[in-house]
């Protein structure tokens, strides 16, 4: 027996890493996710807690994407390989 | 009387411009906005068309807000001054 040590965001303290660049890259991409899931609930405010929560951690995990898309390259979202959100 | 030249975007060919430079910037935008919904209605399908499309619409006009915000800044989106879509 050992102690360790793990790294957790606390955005989501049931998930643990061994890797802190690992955490710290987790706690990023949630607290993107979060940010996006409030304005686009503003903005369209018919959109379920669920729906805004699924929309902000997609395009979370595919920052980089929608980074290029944004900036001049809409062509970039084609690359994304999208998996169904499950209901 | 005279014969007057306007611009148009085919994809809205409703609306008239004078200014071939702000047709085309709208253009952009329809054609970002158009990308987004598709991606994100085969994200959260859930979606209704209307929900995506105002999601579409409403990114595409803040494009410049959200690269910052997926490139580094999350703290971008606290720019955006939300009006919420009609119904």
């Amino acid at each position: 027996m050992a102690v360790e040590v793990v790294y957790r965001s606390s955005r989501d303290p049931e998930r643990l890493f061994m890797d802190k660049a690992e955490a710290d890259r987790y706690d990023k991409m949630l607290e993107l996710a979060e940010r996006l899931s409030e304005v686009l609930h503003k903005a369209v405010p018919s959109l379920s807690e669920e729906q805004g929560e699924e929309l902000g951690i997609f395009m979370a995990k595919n920052r980089d994407v929608f980074a290029k898309a944004f900036k001049s390259q809409p062509d970039a979202l084609e690359e994304l390989e999208i998996e169904a959100a499950s209901e």
